[in-house]
């Protein structure tokens, strides 16, 4: 199978989407000029293209692509080439309405906006195959091809009738009979009891809560059924260029997609990453999460497909980014495994809903800080790039994640709204950041035969190979930390006897689970040595624990909340996060994992890749760090011994 | 006609929900084993079997309730039936979609989760009725029943198309002539009259303000119609058990039903009470309402048809009972009135929406903290049950509710979306209760004849029939105490001339109310030895007051705040919790009216039932409580005299 | 043309709406002789009489009005005769459904409320023209008629397929062929591009962002469309009347309607202004702001068609008006323009939505404070009206400000939602209010020849031509102020080349504009002398500024905040209020502009209309304010001489 290799070629990608049908041919002169300029050598070409290269049903306008494909070529630059069939063009729904998705409320998600495609519509399937059919056969043979990109940041689930027939067809593959589905669902509870499959709905709006089992399977079905609009358009063009690598980009820790699942059936795997630039620490944690799993997921090497080089559009108030810091960002990207760096997009849009979302040449143009920014960079990754492309991060702690589990406890009729998963994940990778602990990402059934130390910040749903996974890998000696609500449903979101699976229980200590305590905004709970946040619970231990600490004062005063029988430590509340940091890294010592530097200062990041050290300084203040022996740092050519300077948002490459 | 007593026979009743569909059977001899060790005297049955019962249309499951109802008889579990028919089962909707329930805004309810069928749906009341025959004539002879249970919280609006045709003959029963209505409903503002029956809608999505007329009537006729699917159910049940008593629970203080008016059509009225247990003064006070106002609708005693065990699953975030409150405010409501403890449900579930709801027997078990504290409960209430069954409350103050003020109330255009009536009531009833005054409730229409202190928090509509009841009441000798928006609005939401009706104001004094002030958040009034909150008003008074109250400072200066005119007070703002308790304190001493026991502690709570006073700690750290004379404490057996020690969240029951 | 001189005839209108079909025609009689004894000399009449005046369809029942007609002229009240057809009757919706407007997600707005109307449905343009000539022809030659007053506050849009289809003919009249509509929108961008005029939609509900020109052109539309329907009836009545003024009521600084457009198609100006009482300072700042805006649409006097004499229905908490604020704020209006002081309505309904909204004769009626204030009031007005009417206000400020460029700035997609034009409209309005400035509005594109100080508080969205139109203004030699956000887009919403038109760069001195930098919730940004909030931009100025102040610490540390070259000011972010003011003030005195008194205090108002001095204090305390000679006060008819003093809310009125 090819891979990202095949397009960066010992390189660093570095580029971004390039859409030149919003401007004249004039401009596309002058962008390449710039692109060269700004060293980049890969664009991403075509993602919203439909409504030009097919203006009506049927009719194709290849001929702006042809002279554009050629352009770039002639000047070097690759093209990562999309099919466009996440934006249909308006003729679509106007001639076939049942393309259009409905929410779970029943409203049609009209044109006139993205994404406005029911996965489940096989007149869609259809135009899309068709339009991904001509665009493969005729670029299949184009030198300047790289790499396929299919649709765009797939999100769209649909609740109306054709989905509705779907869903009935991928439950009747699943379960076999509507007895086991009931069994699986519990229809029993509240008189669901499905005597045919026509009487399935998907999860639309009701009058009080909703089936759990069934959500939760409709949003496992919704993942899927965009994975087979991905695989058949993706079997299209592998058919044409079974050389070349293909791809979607992920949005960063999205709901909507089992990533695991998905990520098997890409050649490369990328990801859309824009941390908030008002908190240049936070957007870090925040982003090294998202790297740490997009590596994982791809298993070496990954794709920044979509960056910003300054400010998003969609939050509430959007800050550019501040001079350095997307040097600052890229670089911790390629850090942590990335082998391209791009953004979307390379020139911002004059008009269009993303008018105020930065491209590489802001409206500012050429002149302006944020071209001047990129320019550097792109000098930067072509000058070392060489250095890094295709090399494996050193990660020794393995935090476990898993969308299933993330979508059977993201309901309502839950014991708090407070104790999200993501929440969960990012305090807990947080703190392992924190520690200058680098982490991977493994799901919860990988083997973890090898691993260290195993981490896991919450996965409420385990299924028994997972549970069976966990406790071998004790029994083999590794070290196991896990937070609370792990392990509290089956695969059907069925609690566990006992509030937590009795082999987990054992595993841990817990003789009984008693009851789950969660905490209120604001509220804490007194723990020996620190406060814990967000959940407690009253369990009563078993006599043999290892170890203990204890609440202290309330009404779980005396009982444990953290709890270790061997090598395996149960969490059961979320520490503050300099507890929770000191905790894990106690426990990584005793599991023989140790920071990636001693003695780093708090917003300064460490990453090994291949035989360099990242260094990374997160403030806006110089500091001084400490860096055994003599290295050279690549960016500067200067030899350090012991110890490197870093600006503010500075970077240190260094290779012994 | 069959009561209540005719189930207890003696006995309070202690039991709960009981789903045995959801288990199998071998679940359900470990239940009754579970149950006899927890002196478990009565379950109810059925609630949502309509999908098992009836799994295609007209088909019939009976044989696993038969076995589950001789199982039950077996061990002396008594067995309150359900008909099924608050949860549809899925084929219903299927066949039949003008059975689902639209909202306001036109969406369909569907089924999936609960309650979803229209109450104005002849089909489904068809379904309904056929499936409550056959249950009733299968089991009107099975010595295991014990009570009827009609339906499940009913609740559900619909302002589809067949409420509307439902809707219309409604009014014309009401009003006769489209004339009528036009004045009733002030159709001549904003151009509404009607020409037409056909022309009247449900309260529908509007482009502004809707006629309050209308939607005070649409919420009539929504009560009316859930009450009408209520009695064609009991209309069955009873033509084949005459002798057996029938109910439906309510949920507290819930905006939807008439309650005085359904309890009338009940045998035995039943309430489920959920406090939030995050704050155990707070719940107390809260349960003590709904109790008081249940005991009322019930003119005695009364059935916890559910309670929780533990956490319910619909907060922000759900705390369990910590250790000793299901105790402690189960004993309340026997101390309140009721003479049936019980809980949804025996089993918490392990799937379904509701698997985060506690049961008796928890996720955790019969080692579970949880149904340990259950079973030492059944064997308080198992031992002297016998000594409060069937005995009457004694409560020496009324406050006057009624759902037709509050639905007028309710709406949007008032003056203040602060001043609501449940607010209104809860600030008043808790002035009492902290007072250790025990209060009924009572309709504006009920005799009032005798009673010493009367409280109405706030009625801002009343009949005229209603004020002639409050004038004579206060003629003959009684003494009222009014709060604000009281007598604003006829039985139409049409407002009485000068804006409060004449007939008021001559009882209090109020020669002119010049202009309402609301308050808005955190703002306050001064008043001559306290402050106000939430509302206050622009008064000139009557020269002949007998007292009065000033406001002081901000544009009320020198006005009255609180009015008397003889045995009749009008308080025109909300004094702060500690000024309104002293304020109905001292009201209460003018009219007679003593604490239950004097000098008690704030937190600590005292009931006379029968010849029994109950005192209840809701706080933490022990108290001693100052009880002149000799008693003895049941639940003990000890003789105490002049004192008793309560522990944290202690109850005593003392029989002089 | 007729104006609204044909109508006050040298007297300042005093009166309201006049809801007489709310009442029996006993009080009609009562109304009369309480409104000669209030001096009432003008009242509206039928905004929402339609289903009264055809109760079925085709039905005319004119008899209750000729009446009411009758009656008033008797009285020597003149009549604002309003057509009917904001509000159709029940039947109209019943046998037509698709007279009812669709929102954006595609809910009906059903009748039962007002408003209900498709601006596009052929069928209801039909039905109000029919009412409204039998309306115009029957009371054409009616003594008491002085002004027709067509529909009431529109604002109704639709997205229903009616409305679809006059879209489209819309953008046909505006683009003539799909193509200039795709440049126009710039559809390139995600895939938008539009092969047929039938593709193209209302901005309905989109799974992700919608096309910004498309939302904007929808806005334009809407306006349009309604306009449409007023000038349809306009017409009507201005062939049976063409001596007759004609007006609609605004509602003030509507979103829905370009104002200047539409005032150009009224002979009379007129608009509703509900300032809440809670916050007299802030109340009167802002119906200073909408008395400015409304006056200059009229281009001289105007007409206050409603407000409210004690308090409105519709926030959340809703004072009445102290004691003397109704008659503050009355004069205010007066001295601000207003030829026509009025309210909605006279006499408080008892019933409908609205009935918690006061009345001139509120609920307490003929005793209560409102309608004696009310009297005093009229009196007043009537004494000295004549000294007013017809009189211009002096102003020697400019601010502009255009409902496109709102429209346009006013979507999602953002860099920050709290920039929003109504704030910075407000915030720089309250400026020169508080520096005692009184200013015009004026539109962009209009002639600005001999204004001396020019204001932009943002205009985001602006033509060429309004450019040119800056430029020549201050080549002329005025001075012009810009605020941030200004200039970005031409009027399809498209950015200009580098953020910022580069006529007004090349006018300001800035060179280049990197990045623009919005301030979040509580954030500041220090200036050399203040602190800005809101927003601030990264700004490369020109070498040959004539003055700049800088920005101080953080990101844009020693970059200019407020450049100016030559007589054009450009000021990148919001400078807190007082020194907003200050820096204004300085402008103006630089520009020549004085304040219309020096040394006022603070919450004191000055402005002078014709020859006279109308000074107000909006505080609770009196105060002495200096005015320079010898006056008459007119109220008072005291000679003042140098000073004179206010009590809480007073007025002077003062003659040299």
């Amino acid at each position: 199978m090819p891979s990202l290799d095949d397009t960066t070629r010992g390189r660093v990608l570095f580029g971004g989407d390039y859409n030149p049908e919003q401007w004249p041919e004039e401009t596309w002169r002058e962008d390449v000029r710039l692109m060269r300029d700004a060293r980049v050598n890969s664009v991403t070409v075509g993602v919203f293209s439909w409504a030009r290269l097919e203006p009506r049903p049927g009719v194709r306008d290849f001929g702006w692509l042809d002279r554009l494909m050629d352009l770039l070529h002639e000047h070097g630059i690759g093209v990562v080439l999309a099919t466009p069939t996440s934006a249909p063009p308006p003729w679509l729904g106007r001639l076939h309405p049942e393309t259009l998705p409905r929410d779970a409320d029943g409203r049609v998600e009209w044109w006139g906006g993205r994404q406005h495609f029911s996965h489940s519509s096989a007149v869609y399937r259809r135009y899309a195959a068709a339009i991904t059919e001509d665009l493969a056969a005729r670029y299949a043979a184009h030198p300047a091809l790289t790499m396929w990109h299919i649709n765009n940041e797939y999100c769209t689930a649909d609740h109306g009738d054709e989905a509705a027939a779907r869903f009935r067809g991928w439950l009747r593959a699943k379960y076999g009979t509507t007895d086991a589905l009931n069994t699986a669902w519990g229809t029993a509870f509240w008189s669901q009891r499905y005597d045919d499959w026509g009487e399935i709905l998907p999860a639309r709006h009701t009058h009080y809560l909703k089936n759990p089992a069934q959500v939760l399977d409709f949003r496992r079905f919704t993942s899927d059924m965009l994975l087979e609009c991905f695989t058949a358009e993706r079997d299209i063009v592998r058919r044409h260029t079974p050389h070349l690598p293909v791809t979607t980009n992920f949005m960063p820790l999205f709901f909507g997609q089992d990533a695991w699942r998905w990520a098997e059936e890409e050649d490369v795997v990328s990801v859309d990453l824009y941390p908030d630039p008002r908190d240049p620490v936070g957007g870090a944690r925040d982003g090294a999460l998202v790297q740490d799993l997009t590596r994982s997921q791809a298993r070496g090497p990954w794709m920044l497909m979509e960056q910003a080089a300054g400010a998003v559009n969609w939050r509430g108030v959007n800050h550019p980014r501040p001079r350095g810091l997307n040097r600052l960002w890229s670089w911790q990207a390629v850090a942590r495994g990335a082998d391209a760096v791009c953004y979307f997009q390379w020139r911002q849009s004059r008009q269009g809903a993303e008018k105020f979302h930065s491209g590489m040449v802001g409206h500012a143009g050429e002149r302006g800080r944020t071209f001047q920014e990129v320019r550097r960079l792109g000098a930067e990754l072509e000058r070392i790039g060489g250095e890094v492309a295709g090399r494996q991060v050193t990660a020794d702690v393995t935090v476990l994640h898993d969308w299933h589990a993330w979508w059977a406890a993201e309901q309502d009729g839950r014991l708090s709204s407070r104790a999200g998963h993501p929440n969960l994940l990012a305090a807990w990778h947080r703190a392992l950041w924190e520690a200058h602990l680098t982490a991977d990402f493994a799901h919860p059934e990988h083997d973890l035969t090898g691993r260290r130390l195993v981490v896991v910040p919450q996965l409420y749903l385990l299924t028994d190979a997972a549970i069976d996974n966990l406790r071998a890998y004790v029994e083999g000696g590794g070290t196991l930390v896990c937070g609370f609500l792990t392990g509290v449903a089956d695969e059907d979101d069925r609690v566990r006897p006992g509030g937590v699976d009795p082999r987990l229980r054992e595993l841990f200590g817990i003789r009984v689970l008693h009851e789950w305590w969660p905490l209120g905004e604001g509220e804490t709970v007194g723990c020996d040595g620190f406060r814990g946040t967000l959940w407690s619970e009253e369990i009563e231990a078993a006599d043999d624990l290892d170890e203990r600490i204890d609440y202290r004062g309330g009404e779980l005063d005396g009982l444990p909340a953290v709890l270790r029988r061997g090598r395996a430590w149960y969490v059961s509340t979320l520490p503050e996060p300099d507890a929770l940091r000191a905790l894990l890294a106690r426990i990584a010592a005793g599991a023989g994992v140790r920071p990636v530097l001693d003695g780093l200062p708090q917003g300064v990041e460490a990453v090994r890749r291949g035989e360099l050290l990242f260094v990374l300084n997160h403030g806006r203040e110089p500091v001084t760090v400490a860096v055994p022996g003599p290295h050279r740092e690549l960016l500067t050519g200067v030899a350090v011994r012991d110890e490197v300077r870093l600006e503010r948002f500075g970077v240190a490459v260094l290779r012994p």
